[in-house]
Protein backbone atom coordinates (compact mmCIF):
# COMPACT_ATOMS: atom_id res chain seq x y z
CA UNK A 1 0.00 0.00 0.00
CA UNK A 2 1.21 3.27 -0.65
CA UNK A 3 0.87 6.39 1.33
CA UNK A 4 0.96 10.16 0.52
CA UNK A 5 0.53 12.74 3.55
CA UNK A 6 0.21 16.83 1.96
CA UNK A 7 0.53 19.03 4.77
CA UNK A 8 2.24 21.97 6.27
CA UNK A 9 3.39 20.50 8.97
CA UNK A 10 5.65 17.59 7.55
CA UNK A 11 7.59 16.87 10.92
CA UNK A 12 4.34 15.86 12.58
CA UNK A 13 4.61 12.56 10.71
CA UNK A 14 7.58 11.55 12.20
CA UNK A 15 5.91 8.96 14.18
CA UNK A 16 4.87 7.26 10.85
CA UNK A 17 8.87 6.13 11.10
CA UNK A 18 8.05 4.35 14.72
CA UNK A 19 6.31 0.67 16.37
CA UNK A 20 3.72 -0.45 13.88
CA UNK A 21 3.87 1.75 11.18
CA UNK A 22 7.60 2.49 11.29
CA UNK A 23 8.07 -1.40 10.89
CA UNK A 24 5.81 -1.99 8.19
CA UNK A 25 7.81 0.38 6.23
CA UNK A 26 10.67 -1.42 7.39
CA UNK A 27 9.08 -4.73 5.79
CA UNK A 28 8.29 -2.89 2.49
CA UNK A 29 4.26 -3.30 3.19
CA UNK A 30 3.63 0.44 3.27
CA UNK A 31 5.30 3.14 1.33
CA UNK A 32 4.94 6.36 3.04
CA UNK A 33 5.67 9.48 1.53
CA UNK A 34 4.95 12.64 3.76
CA UNK A 35 5.22 16.13 1.38
CA UNK A 36 5.41 19.83 2.80
CA UNK A 37 2.80 21.50 1.14
CA UNK A 38 5.22 24.65 1.12
CA UNK A 39 7.37 23.21 -1.59
CA UNK A 40 4.23 24.35 -3.79
CA UNK A 41 3.94 27.77 -3.56
CA UNK A 42 5.87 30.56 -5.36
CA UNK A 43 5.91 33.86 -3.06
CA UNK A 44 8.44 35.22 -0.79
CA UNK A 45 6.32 34.53 2.16
CA UNK A 46 5.22 30.36 0.77
CA UNK A 47 1.70 31.85 1.63
CA UNK A 48 -0.77 28.67 1.88
CA UNK A 49 -3.93 30.39 3.12
CA UNK A 50 -6.24 33.66 2.23
CA UNK A 51 -9.37 35.38 3.81
CA UNK A 52 -13.04 33.24 3.71
CA UNK A 53 -15.61 34.52 0.35
CA UNK A 54 -18.40 36.13 2.44
CA UNK A 55 -16.48 37.44 5.76
CA UNK A 56 -15.55 35.73 9.05
CA UNK A 57 -12.83 34.81 10.91
CA UNK A 58 -10.21 32.07 10.20
CA UNK A 59 -8.45 31.37 7.06
CA UNK A 60 -8.71 28.93 4.02
CA UNK A 61 -6.03 27.22 2.55
CA UNK A 62 -5.78 28.05 -0.77
CA UNK A 63 -6.50 26.30 -4.03
CA UNK A 64 -3.57 26.57 -5.78
CA UNK A 65 -0.78 25.27 -3.56
CA UNK A 66 -3.04 22.17 -3.01
CA UNK A 67 -4.13 21.58 -6.57
CA UNK A 68 -0.42 21.57 -7.70
CA UNK A 69 0.75 19.54 -4.79
CA UNK A 70 -2.13 17.02 -5.39
CA UNK A 71 -0.84 16.89 -9.30
CA UNK A 72 2.57 16.23 -8.64
CA UNK A 73 1.63 13.78 -6.01
CA UNK A 74 -0.53 11.57 -8.34
CA UNK A 75 1.54 11.85 -11.14
CA UNK A 76 5.02 10.42 -9.18
CA UNK A 77 2.24 7.57 -7.77
CA UNK A 78 1.46 6.89 -11.35
CA UNK A 79 4.75 7.06 -12.93
CA UNK A 80 5.96 4.95 -10.31
CA UNK A 81 3.38 1.84 -10.60
CA UNK A 82 0.71 3.13 -8.15
CA UNK A 83 -3.14 2.76 -9.31
CA UNK A 84 -6.29 3.39 -7.78
CA UNK A 85 -5.85 6.57 -5.34
CA UNK A 86 -8.43 7.96 -3.02
CA UNK A 87 -7.99 11.18 -1.54
CA UNK A 88 -8.61 11.14 2.60
CA UNK A 89 -9.54 14.19 3.82
CA UNK A 90 -9.66 14.43 7.81
CA UNK A 91 -12.16 17.01 8.92
CA UNK A 92 -15.09 18.05 11.55
CA UNK A 93 -17.44 17.84 8.79
CA UNK A 94 -17.09 14.27 7.95
CA UNK A 95 -18.88 10.99 8.44
CA UNK A 96 -17.20 9.07 11.49
CA UNK A 97 -14.24 7.41 10.88
CA UNK A 98 -15.09 3.95 12.15
CA UNK A 99 -13.72 0.50 12.16
CA UNK A 100 -15.71 -0.88 8.97
CA UNK A 101 -13.81 2.50 7.45
CA UNK A 102 -11.00 1.18 8.25
CA UNK A 103 -11.70 -2.06 6.90
CA UNK A 104 -12.50 -0.48 3.51
CA UNK A 105 -9.50 1.66 3.28
CA UNK A 106 -6.79 -1.37 4.28
CA UNK A 107 -8.24 -2.90 0.89
CA UNK A 108 -7.27 0.17 -1.23
CA UNK A 109 -3.64 -0.05 -2.61
CA UNK A 110 -3.19 3.83 -2.73
CA UNK A 111 -4.30 6.61 -0.18
CA UNK A 112 -3.59 10.24 -0.72
CA UNK A 113 -4.05 12.39 3.00
CA UNK A 114 -4.84 15.67 3.03
CA UNK A 115 -4.67 17.13 6.60
CA UNK A 116 -5.68 20.59 6.63
CA UNK A 117 -4.86 23.85 9.17
CA UNK A 118 -7.26 26.94 9.89
CA UNK A 119 -11.33 26.81 8.85
CA UNK A 120 -10.10 24.08 6.42
CA UNK A 121 -9.51 23.60 2.59
CA UNK A 122 -10.83 25.63 -0.22
CA UNK A 123 -14.00 23.46 -1.20
CA UNK A 124 -12.91 23.71 -5.40
CA UNK A 125 -10.08 21.48 -4.39
CA UNK A 126 -12.55 18.84 -2.69
CA UNK A 127 -14.60 18.63 -6.07
CA UNK A 128 -11.94 18.80 -8.29
CA UNK A 129 -10.11 15.04 -7.05
CA UNK A 130 -13.63 14.49 -6.43
CA UNK A 131 -14.46 14.16 -10.10
CA UNK A 132 -11.29 11.74 -10.79
CA UNK A 133 -11.28 9.29 -7.55
CA UNK A 134 -13.13 8.32 -4.41
CA UNK A 135 -12.66 10.83 -2.08
CA UNK A 136 -13.41 10.08 2.05
CA UNK A 137 -14.19 13.05 3.88
CA UNK A 138 -13.98 11.32 7.53
CA UNK A 139 -14.47 12.80 11.13
CA UNK A 140 -12.18 10.87 14.23
CA UNK A 141 -14.54 12.35 17.19
CA UNK A 142 -16.38 14.88 18.23
CA UNK A 143 -14.14 17.39 19.36
CA UNK A 144 -11.79 19.97 17.69
CA UNK A 145 -7.73 19.50 16.67
CA UNK A 146 -5.54 22.40 15.35
CA UNK A 147 -5.51 20.02 12.38
CA UNK A 148 -5.61 17.18 10.60
CA UNK A 149 -2.52 16.06 11.15
CA UNK A 150 -2.90 14.02 14.57
CA UNK A 151 -6.36 12.52 12.49
CA UNK A 152 -4.23 11.14 9.62
CA UNK A 153 -1.80 9.76 12.29
CA UNK A 154 -4.82 7.98 13.90
CA UNK A 155 -6.22 6.79 10.81
CA UNK A 156 -3.01 5.15 9.23
CA UNK A 157 -2.48 2.96 12.35
CA UNK A 158 -5.70 1.92 12.17
CA UNK A 159 -5.17 0.91 9.12
CA UNK A 160 -2.05 -0.31 8.65
CA UNK A 161 -2.75 -2.77 11.72
CA UNK A 162 -5.21 -4.13 9.61
CA UNK A 163 -3.10 -5.16 6.47
CA UNK A 164 -1.46 -8.76 5.99
CA UNK A 165 1.18 -9.85 7.63
CA UNK A 166 1.47 -6.40 9.95
CA UNK A 167 0.22 -7.16 13.02
CA UNK A 168 2.74 -9.38 15.46
CA UNK A 169 2.21 -12.50 17.72
CA UNK A 170 1.97 -9.90 20.70
CA UNK A 171 -0.98 -8.27 19.06
CA UNK A 172 -4.35 -10.07 18.20
CA UNK A 173 -7.67 -8.68 16.32
CA UNK A 174 -10.03 -11.18 17.24
CA UNK A 175 -11.20 -9.66 20.88
CA UNK A 176 -10.65 -6.33 20.22
CA UNK A 177 -13.31 -4.12 21.02
CA UNK A 178 -15.39 -2.79 17.70
CA UNK A 179 -14.00 -6.08 15.68
CA UNK A 180 -17.07 -7.86 14.08
CA UNK A 181 -17.56 -11.06 16.07
CA UNK A 182 -18.77 -12.48 19.47
CA UNK A 183 -18.13 -9.31 21.14
CA UNK A 184 -19.82 -6.85 18.37
CA UNK A 185 -20.89 -3.77 20.08
CA UNK A 186 -19.24 -4.87 23.40
CA UNK A 187 -16.20 -2.83 25.52
CA UNK A 188 -13.19 -5.19 26.88
CA UNK A 189 -13.43 -6.03 30.52
CA UNK A 190 -10.48 -5.37 32.55
CA UNK A 191 -7.30 -7.96 32.21
CA UNK A 192 -4.76 -8.95 34.21
CA UNK A 193 -1.54 -10.57 34.37
CA UNK A 194 1.38 -11.75 37.07
CA UNK A 195 1.98 -11.10 40.23
CA UNK A 196 -1.16 -12.58 41.50
CA UNK A 197 -0.83 -10.13 44.22
CA UNK A 198 0.43 -6.44 44.15
CA UNK A 199 -0.07 -3.66 46.29
CA UNK A 200 -2.53 -5.39 48.13
CA UNK A 201 -4.85 -6.37 45.22
CA UNK A 202 -5.52 -9.58 43.77
CA UNK A 203 -6.77 -10.83 40.93
CA UNK A 204 -10.42 -12.04 40.50
CA UNK A 205 -10.59 -15.69 41.62
CA UNK A 206 -12.42 -17.43 38.51
CA UNK A 207 -9.29 -16.37 36.31
CA UNK A 208 -7.01 -18.79 38.25
CA UNK A 209 -10.17 -21.72 38.21
CA UNK A 210 -8.83 -22.79 34.30
CA UNK A 211 -12.88 -23.03 34.16
CA UNK A 212 -12.85 -22.02 30.30
CA UNK A 213 -16.29 -21.60 29.99
CA UNK A 214 -16.69 -19.70 33.41
CA UNK A 215 -13.78 -17.14 32.15
CA UNK A 216 -15.29 -16.70 29.02
CA UNK A 217 -18.79 -15.86 31.16
CA UNK A 218 -16.84 -13.94 33.34
CA UNK A 219 -15.38 -12.18 30.65
CA UNK A 220 -18.28 -11.32 28.75
CA UNK A 221 -20.37 -9.82 32.13
CA UNK A 222 -17.54 -7.79 32.90
CA UNK A 223 -17.94 -6.71 28.64
CA UNK A 224 -21.72 -5.99 29.56
CA UNK A 225 -20.88 -4.10 32.86
CA UNK A 226 -18.47 -1.52 30.93
CA UNK A 227 -20.36 -0.96 27.97
CA UNK A 228 -23.54 -0.59 30.12
CA UNK A 229 -21.60 1.90 31.70
CA UNK A 230 -19.15 4.02 29.00
CA UNK A 231 -21.08 3.52 25.83
CA UNK A 232 -25.03 2.70 26.52
CA UNK A 233 -25.45 4.13 23.20
CA UNK A 234 -23.53 0.44 21.55
CA UNK A 235 -25.86 -1.48 23.93
CA UNK A 236 -29.55 0.61 22.57
CA UNK A 237 -27.70 -0.24 19.06
CA UNK A 238 -27.28 -3.59 19.42
CA UNK A 239 -29.38 -6.56 18.26
CA UNK A 240 -31.01 -8.04 20.84
CA UNK A 241 -30.49 -11.61 19.00
CA UNK A 242 -26.95 -11.14 20.14
CA UNK A 243 -28.02 -11.61 23.98
CA UNK A 244 -28.17 -15.06 25.01
CA UNK A 245 -29.66 -15.75 28.75
CA UNK A 246 -27.19 -15.02 30.84
CA UNK A 247 -26.38 -11.94 28.93
CA UNK A 248 -30.05 -11.09 30.14
CA UNK A 249 -29.96 -11.87 33.32
CA UNK A 250 -26.59 -9.66 33.58
CA UNK A 251 -28.07 -6.54 31.40
CA UNK A 252 -30.97 -7.22 34.03
CA UNK A 253 -29.10 -7.26 36.98
CA UNK A 254 -27.27 -3.53 35.94
CA UNK A 255 -30.59 -2.04 35.46
CA UNK A 256 -31.52 -2.57 31.69
CA UNK A 257 -34.94 -3.70 30.40
CA UNK A 258 -35.92 -4.94 27.25
CA UNK A 259 -38.69 -1.86 25.22
CA UNK A 260 -41.39 -2.70 22.76
CA UNK A 261 -39.14 -3.89 20.29
CA UNK A 262 -36.78 -6.04 22.24
CA UNK A 263 -33.45 -3.70 22.12
CA UNK A 264 -32.62 -2.94 25.36
CA UNK A 265 -32.33 0.16 27.26
CA UNK A 266 -32.09 1.41 30.69
CA UNK A 267 -34.89 1.38 33.41
CA UNK A 268 -35.49 5.00 34.30
CA UNK A 269 -36.78 3.80 37.37
CA UNK A 270 -33.31 0.82 38.02
CA UNK A 271 -30.77 2.38 40.98
CA UNK A 272 -27.29 2.61 39.18
CA UNK A 273 -24.98 0.25 40.80
CA UNK B 1 -0.55 23.01 32.87
CA UNK B 2 1.44 20.02 32.84
CA UNK B 3 1.50 17.39 31.38
CA UNK B 4 2.90 14.08 31.38
CA UNK B 5 3.39 11.00 29.48
CA UNK B 6 4.28 7.46 30.37
CA UNK B 7 5.23 5.15 27.16
CA UNK B 8 7.66 2.51 25.44
CA UNK B 9 7.63 4.62 22.51
CA UNK B 10 8.44 8.19 23.74
CA UNK B 11 9.48 9.70 20.12
CA UNK B 12 5.89 8.68 18.77
CA UNK B 13 5.22 11.67 21.13
CA UNK B 14 7.55 14.00 19.17
CA UNK B 15 4.25 16.28 17.36
CA UNK B 16 4.15 17.52 20.99
CA UNK B 17 7.20 19.83 19.94
CA UNK B 18 5.54 21.08 16.81
CA UNK B 19 3.17 23.70 15.79
CA UNK B 20 0.03 24.84 18.21
CA UNK B 21 1.27 22.34 21.07
CA UNK B 22 5.35 23.33 20.42
CA UNK B 23 4.62 27.25 20.58
CA UNK B 24 2.66 26.91 24.05
CA UNK B 25 5.87 24.75 25.29
CA UNK B 26 7.79 27.61 23.69
CA UNK B 27 6.04 30.08 25.57
CA UNK B 28 5.50 28.46 29.09
CA UNK B 29 2.18 28.06 28.81
CA UNK B 30 2.85 24.08 28.69
CA UNK B 31 5.30 22.15 30.64
CA UNK B 32 5.02 18.45 29.07
CA UNK B 33 7.25 15.81 29.71
CA UNK B 34 7.37 12.41 28.00
CA UNK B 35 8.72 9.47 30.08
CA UNK B 36 10.05 5.44 28.95
CA UNK B 37 8.04 3.20 30.51
CA UNK B 38 11.19 0.75 30.41
CA UNK B 39 13.21 2.98 32.64
CA UNK B 40 11.22 1.78 35.27
CA UNK B 41 12.19 -2.03 33.87
CA UNK B 42 14.91 -4.01 36.03
CA UNK B 43 15.27 -7.00 34.28
CA UNK B 44 17.89 -7.51 31.00
CA UNK B 45 14.87 -7.47 28.95
CA UNK B 46 13.18 -4.80 30.01
CA UNK B 47 9.77 -6.51 29.92
CA UNK B 48 6.92 -4.29 30.66
CA UNK B 49 3.90 -7.13 29.66
CA UNK B 50 3.73 -10.66 30.38
CA UNK B 51 0.36 -13.12 29.47
CA UNK B 52 -3.07 -12.57 30.82
CA UNK B 53 -4.74 -14.50 33.69
CA UNK B 54 -7.32 -16.49 32.45
CA UNK B 55 -5.88 -17.29 28.74
CA UNK B 56 -6.64 -15.59 26.01
CA UNK B 57 -4.50 -14.13 23.15
CA UNK B 58 -2.16 -10.89 23.81
CA UNK B 59 -0.21 -9.28 26.71
CA UNK B 60 -1.19 -7.37 29.29
CA UNK B 61 1.12 -4.65 30.67
CA UNK B 62 2.75 -5.28 33.80
CA UNK B 63 1.52 -3.37 37.26
CA UNK B 64 5.18 -3.36 38.28
CA UNK B 65 6.48 -0.47 35.62
CA UNK B 66 3.64 1.23 35.65
CA UNK B 67 3.47 1.29 39.21
CA UNK B 68 6.79 2.48 39.86
CA UNK B 69 6.85 5.02 36.91
CA UNK B 70 3.31 6.77 37.97
CA UNK B 71 4.59 7.06 41.74
CA UNK B 72 8.12 8.51 39.86
CA UNK B 73 6.26 11.22 38.15
CA UNK B 74 3.92 12.48 40.61
CA UNK B 75 6.56 12.58 43.33
CA UNK B 76 8.60 14.72 40.29
CA UNK B 77 4.85 17.13 39.74
CA UNK B 78 4.78 17.48 43.59
CA UNK B 79 8.25 18.12 44.27
CA UNK B 80 8.12 20.60 41.58
CA UNK B 81 4.67 22.76 42.89
CA UNK B 82 2.39 21.23 40.75
CA UNK B 83 -1.18 20.18 42.34
CA UNK B 84 -4.08 18.24 41.33
CA UNK B 85 -3.44 15.52 39.10
CA UNK B 86 -5.43 13.06 36.75
CA UNK B 87 -4.86 10.22 35.25
CA UNK B 88 -5.95 10.20 31.17
CA UNK B 89 -5.92 6.67 30.06
CA UNK B 90 -6.73 6.32 26.32
CA UNK B 91 -8.61 2.63 25.83
CA UNK B 92 -11.20 1.49 23.46
CA UNK B 93 -13.03 0.71 26.34
CA UNK B 94 -13.55 4.10 27.91
CA UNK B 95 -16.08 6.92 27.45
CA UNK B 96 -16.29 8.94 24.62
CA UNK B 97 -13.37 11.61 24.57
CA UNK B 98 -15.69 14.96 23.27
CA UNK B 99 -14.90 18.46 23.05
CA UNK B 100 -17.35 18.90 26.39
CA UNK B 101 -14.56 16.46 27.97
CA UNK B 102 -11.77 18.09 26.85
CA UNK B 103 -13.23 21.51 28.41
CA UNK B 104 -13.01 19.39 31.14
CA UNK B 105 -9.53 18.33 31.35
CA UNK B 106 -8.40 21.77 29.84
CA UNK B 107 -9.85 23.47 33.08
CA UNK B 108 -7.45 20.61 35.04
CA UNK B 109 -3.93 22.05 36.15
CA UNK B 110 -2.23 18.59 35.49
CA UNK B 111 -2.65 15.70 33.61
CA UNK B 112 -0.98 12.55 33.81
CA UNK B 113 -1.02 10.44 30.50
CA UNK B 114 -1.04 6.80 30.37
CA UNK B 115 -0.78 5.19 26.59
CA UNK B 116 -1.16 1.65 26.30
CA UNK B 117 0.28 -1.16 24.04
CA UNK B 118 -0.76 -5.11 23.48
CA UNK B 119 -4.47 -5.73 25.30
CA UNK B 120 -4.16 -2.79 27.51
CA UNK B 121 -2.71 -2.29 31.25
CA UNK B 122 -3.55 -4.59 34.26
CA UNK B 123 -6.43 -3.49 35.68
CA UNK B 124 -5.17 -3.08 39.31
CA UNK B 125 -3.00 -0.16 38.48
CA UNK B 126 -6.12 1.79 37.48
CA UNK B 127 -7.79 1.00 40.28
CA UNK B 128 -4.90 1.93 42.76
CA UNK B 129 -4.45 5.63 41.54
CA UNK B 130 -8.47 5.55 41.19
CA UNK B 131 -8.25 6.09 44.95
CA UNK B 132 -5.97 9.11 44.77
CA UNK B 133 -7.23 11.11 41.94
CA UNK B 134 -9.37 11.30 39.21
CA UNK B 135 -8.92 8.53 36.42
CA UNK B 136 -10.37 9.44 32.88
CA UNK B 137 -10.42 6.89 30.67
CA UNK B 138 -11.48 7.61 27.45
CA UNK B 139 -11.68 6.47 23.84
CA UNK B 140 -11.04 8.95 21.18
CA UNK B 141 -13.30 6.73 18.45
CA UNK B 142 -14.90 3.81 17.38
CA UNK B 143 -11.73 2.12 15.89
CA UNK B 144 -8.30 -0.18 17.29
CA UNK B 145 -5.50 1.70 17.19
CA UNK B 146 -1.90 -0.36 17.93
CA UNK B 147 -1.60 1.81 20.85
CA UNK B 148 -2.59 4.89 23.13
CA UNK B 149 0.06 7.30 22.09
CA UNK B 150 -1.58 8.63 19.12
CA UNK B 151 -4.68 9.20 21.25
CA UNK B 152 -2.77 11.49 23.69
CA UNK B 153 -1.55 13.53 20.46
CA UNK B 154 -5.55 14.28 19.80
CA UNK B 155 -6.43 14.55 23.32
CA UNK B 156 -3.43 16.77 23.95
CA UNK B 157 -3.87 19.21 20.51
CA UNK B 158 -7.79 19.75 21.68
CA UNK B 159 -6.89 20.03 25.30
CA UNK B 160 -3.60 22.88 24.80
CA UNK B 161 -5.51 24.76 21.85
CA UNK B 162 -8.87 25.28 24.69
CA UNK B 163 -5.87 27.15 27.26
CA UNK B 164 -5.95 30.83 27.04
CA UNK B 165 -3.58 32.81 24.95
CA UNK B 166 -2.87 29.04 22.62
CA UNK B 167 -4.42 29.77 19.64
CA UNK B 168 -3.70 32.73 17.24
CA UNK B 169 -5.50 35.62 15.02
CA UNK B 170 -5.36 32.80 12.62
CA UNK B 171 -7.39 30.85 14.22
CA UNK B 172 -10.66 30.69 16.36
CA UNK B 173 -13.38 28.66 18.19
CA UNK B 174 -15.96 30.80 17.49
CA UNK B 175 -17.15 28.82 14.60
CA UNK B 176 -15.93 25.19 15.80
CA UNK B 177 -17.59 22.86 14.64
CA UNK B 178 -19.05 21.00 18.18
CA UNK B 179 -18.70 24.69 20.10
CA UNK B 180 -21.06 25.43 22.12
CA UNK B 181 -23.28 27.85 20.35
CA UNK B 182 -25.22 29.14 17.42
CA UNK B 183 -24.03 25.83 15.10
CA UNK B 184 -24.18 23.84 18.16
CA UNK B 185 -24.91 20.14 16.50
CA UNK B 186 -24.37 21.12 13.12
CA UNK B 187 -21.21 20.55 11.13
CA UNK B 188 -19.67 23.70 9.49
CA UNK B 189 -20.24 23.83 4.98
CA UNK B 190 -17.87 24.70 2.29
CA UNK B 191 -15.29 27.45 2.75
CA UNK B 192 -13.54 29.32 -0.35
CA UNK B 193 -10.87 32.04 -0.73
CA UNK B 194 -9.40 33.63 -3.53
CA UNK B 195 -9.02 33.28 -6.64
CA UNK B 196 -12.67 33.62 -7.98
CA UNK B 197 -11.90 31.21 -10.44
CA UNK B 198 -9.78 28.44 -10.52
CA UNK B 199 -9.76 25.51 -13.02
CA UNK B 200 -13.13 26.17 -14.07
CA UNK B 201 -14.98 26.43 -11.14
CA UNK B 202 -15.97 29.64 -9.56
CA UNK B 203 -17.87 30.10 -5.89
CA UNK B 204 -20.94 30.79 -4.78
CA UNK B 205 -22.70 34.23 -5.64
CA UNK B 206 -23.71 34.68 -2.29
CA UNK B 207 -20.23 34.95 -1.04
CA UNK B 208 -19.69 38.31 -3.12
CA UNK B 209 -22.84 40.08 -2.32
CA UNK B 210 -22.01 41.57 0.77
CA UNK B 211 -25.69 40.83 2.02
CA UNK B 212 -24.81 39.56 5.29
CA UNK B 213 -27.85 37.97 6.02
CA UNK B 214 -28.19 36.17 3.15
CA UNK B 215 -24.84 35.04 3.80
CA UNK B 216 -25.40 33.62 7.13
CA UNK B 217 -28.43 31.98 5.87
CA UNK B 218 -26.49 30.21 2.85
CA UNK B 219 -23.80 28.82 4.96
CA UNK B 220 -26.97 27.77 7.41
CA UNK B 221 -28.57 25.62 5.13
CA UNK B 222 -25.03 24.51 3.76
CA UNK B 223 -24.46 23.55 7.24
CA UNK B 224 -27.54 21.44 7.56
CA UNK B 225 -27.07 20.11 4.64
CA UNK B 226 -23.39 18.52 4.97
CA UNK B 227 -24.73 17.62 8.71
CA UNK B 228 -28.14 15.35 7.77
CA UNK B 229 -25.95 13.85 5.15
CA UNK B 230 -22.68 12.84 7.05
CA UNK B 231 -23.98 13.26 10.68
CA UNK B 232 -28.13 12.35 10.57
CA UNK B 233 -27.26 11.36 14.65
CA UNK B 234 -26.71 15.19 15.21
CA UNK B 235 -29.58 16.30 13.31
CA UNK B 236 -31.81 13.41 15.32
CA UNK B 237 -30.05 14.52 18.96
CA UNK B 238 -31.15 18.53 17.96
CA UNK B 239 -33.37 20.16 20.49
CA UNK B 240 -36.13 21.30 17.94
CA UNK B 241 -36.15 24.92 19.23
CA UNK B 242 -32.96 25.21 17.70
CA UNK B 243 -34.17 25.30 14.06
CA UNK B 244 -35.86 28.54 12.63
CA UNK B 245 -38.95 28.28 10.21
CA UNK B 246 -35.91 28.86 7.32
CA UNK B 247 -33.71 25.78 8.97
CA UNK B 248 -37.33 24.11 8.80
CA UNK B 249 -37.95 24.36 5.04
CA UNK B 250 -34.43 23.57 4.43
CA UNK B 251 -34.68 20.46 6.10
CA UNK B 252 -37.99 19.79 4.46
CA UNK B 253 -36.32 19.83 1.19
CA UNK B 254 -33.72 17.20 2.11
CA UNK B 255 -36.16 15.15 3.07
CA UNK B 256 -36.26 15.50 6.90
CA UNK B 257 -39.58 15.62 8.75
CA UNK B 258 -40.51 16.22 12.72
CA UNK B 259 -41.56 13.57 15.06
CA UNK B 260 -44.64 12.87 17.27
CA UNK B 261 -41.75 14.81 20.14
CA UNK B 262 -41.14 17.51 18.03
CA UNK B 263 -37.27 16.02 16.67
CA UNK B 264 -36.47 15.78 13.26
CA UNK B 265 -35.88 12.47 11.50
CA UNK B 266 -35.20 11.71 8.16
CA UNK B 267 -38.43 10.96 6.12
CA UNK B 268 -38.35 7.57 5.10
CA UNK B 269 -40.10 7.92 2.13
CA UNK B 270 -37.86 10.84 0.78
CA UNK B 271 -35.63 10.92 -2.66
CA UNK B 272 -32.11 11.01 -1.60
CA UNK B 273 -31.04 14.49 -3.09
Amino acid sequence: MRLDVVTIFPEYLDPLNVSLVGKARARGQLDVRVHDLREWTYDRHNTVDDTPYGGGPGMVMKTGPWGDALDDVLADGYENGSHGPALVVPTPSGRPFTQELAVELSERPWLVFTPARYEGIDRRVIDEYATRMPVYEVSIGDYVLAGGEAAVLVITEAVARLLPGVLGNAESHRDDSFAPGAMANLLEGPVYTKPPEWRGQGIPDVLLSGHHGKIARWRRDEALRRTTRNRPDLVERCDPSAFDKKDREMLSILGWRPGPDGRFGRDPDAVEE
